[in-house]
């Protein structure tokens, strides 16, 4: 879903291009793997639901025993300076932060901080769905927005050999999430219903059980792999994707193998919500 | 364990000042945690273990999809060159591999690879143990030593107010491992044990296996937390640490509270053989 990365990152709160832009190779991330971040579009110069995507940052920050420098005001006129600095006021936005230059390649230091953004439209309701296959795996520290995109990666050639165009997680048997999105599916008795634990606490997801629609029951509990075949749709949310629809688990078509009529209309109210 | 950085890094193939070295901002290992390693130390020039440590760092990189350009006599000639420029004989050496720039900052591109080094002692054997406490946790790809210690370095905090001095995974309550090190019982039968399943295959860990000392039985099989709380010794081993004796498990001493006899056996014909 992203595109070109744009002209300029924030490294540590300097204007660098980003094409040159580098961490010493002490940094954690590269050492250890460890960090967190956070991502965000902006559509027509705002950034949408900024303030839920910065709570999650601090709180994954806080997690992780990072300290974030910049109080959340601050942070935002630095967000708004780059995407001015970039003339892109529809993008994606990256805010990354490091465990910082280790001196025993271990031990936690003062962080990094890199803000990056590559060019990114905001996109239209697709009615055709995404072919997911399933593989068990739980996110560790699954409610932190970390670094970690091991399985997820390693699995890229599995997902293309199969046609698929992305993995759904359970855990023994009980749903959890895409690697970059919640998951949804919707019953017969019109309940949509996305899994409550062992998952990241998407700022989409939380707008989707928000959402009020005549006749429809938006909810948050554990569901299992046994139950998801009963489904008569199913979509999955992020920041990338909105409201997108699955066309096919492990082969087997959900519904109609096209967004169905609840996965309609709350895509239909979410862009309501984001246009407003 | 690890002291200071050594004056020179190998970047791609490229001698750089360790200090000012790095990597691209679009580094997958920044952008996602993706990458492997593998650490091995050298004694007086001499890399100890290599061939297994370069084994198990292609077994890495296979199983991440990431392609190593230079076949294992290749590797070889640019750690004899690094450990020569940075005129450290006595050396713990680190080949990091990593996605590389992506595009996207989420697809593999041509992995780079850091080779780097930090002056190190082999130790001598201490009969004072480690302090472990336990802790839940699965390593995700536990066969492959990627860079991900995020569930560890997170946990040094309460490593550190538990006045303890590294964590002991365990899964369910099967034992694990250490972050950095296997993890060895011995019960009063005499018998030597290590966890079989879902742990790295530790180079160390291999060696001790191998060993055969009278009245000893040295072997691999999974055992609970339960099975630990008969064991008369305990001790870990890495690379950094060799054998090292364990003194206490959950504020519960082991055995006498210092090397055991068993341990102190062991530690010595490892010494032989590493000397040797």
């Amino acid at each position: 879903m992203q595109s070109q990365w744009s002209k300029y990152s924030l490294v540590n709160g300097e204007f660098l291009p980003a094409e040159t832009a580098s961490l010493g190779i002490k940094d954690l991330s590269i050492q250890r793997g460890y960090g967190i971040f956070d991502f965000f579009k902006s559509i027509d110069g705002k950034f949408i639901f900024i303030d839920d995507h910065l709570e999650r940052f601090y709180h994954s920050a806080a997690q992780m025993h990072l300290h974030v420098k910049q109080r959340p005001e601050e942070l935002k006129v630095l967000l708004q300076a780059l995407m001015e600095k970039n003339e892109l006021p529809n993008a994606g936005t990256r805010i990354t932060l490091t465990g910082g230059y280790s001196a025993d390649g271990y031990n936690l230091a003062e962080p990094n901080m890199i803000i990056t953004q590559q060019a990114f439209k905001n996109p239209a309701f697709n009615n055709i769905g995404l072919k997911l296959i399933t593989h068990p795996h739980q996110r560790q520290l699954a409610e932190v927005k970390t670094l970690d995109y091991l399985m997820a990666i390693m699995l890229l050639p599995k997902v293309k050999e199969q046609g698929a165009d992305d993995v759904l997680y359970h855990d023994g048997g009980m749903l959890r999430e895409c690697p970059r999105a919640n998951f949804f599916m919707v019953n017969h008795h019109n309940e949509v219903i996305t899994s409550a634990t062992g998952i990241l606490q998407g700022v989409i997801r939380k707008q989707v059980l928000k959402l009020e629609i005549n006749g429809l029951k938006i909810i948050e509990r554990d569901f299992s792999l046994q139950e998801l075949k009963t489904c008569k749709e199913a979509f999955v949310t992020s920041s990338t994707k909105n409201i997108m629809p699955v066309s096919s688990i492990d082969g087997v078509t959900i519904g109609h193998g096209q967004a169905g009529q609840v996965t309609t209309e709350l895509a239909t109210a979410f862009s309501k919500l984001i246009a407003g």
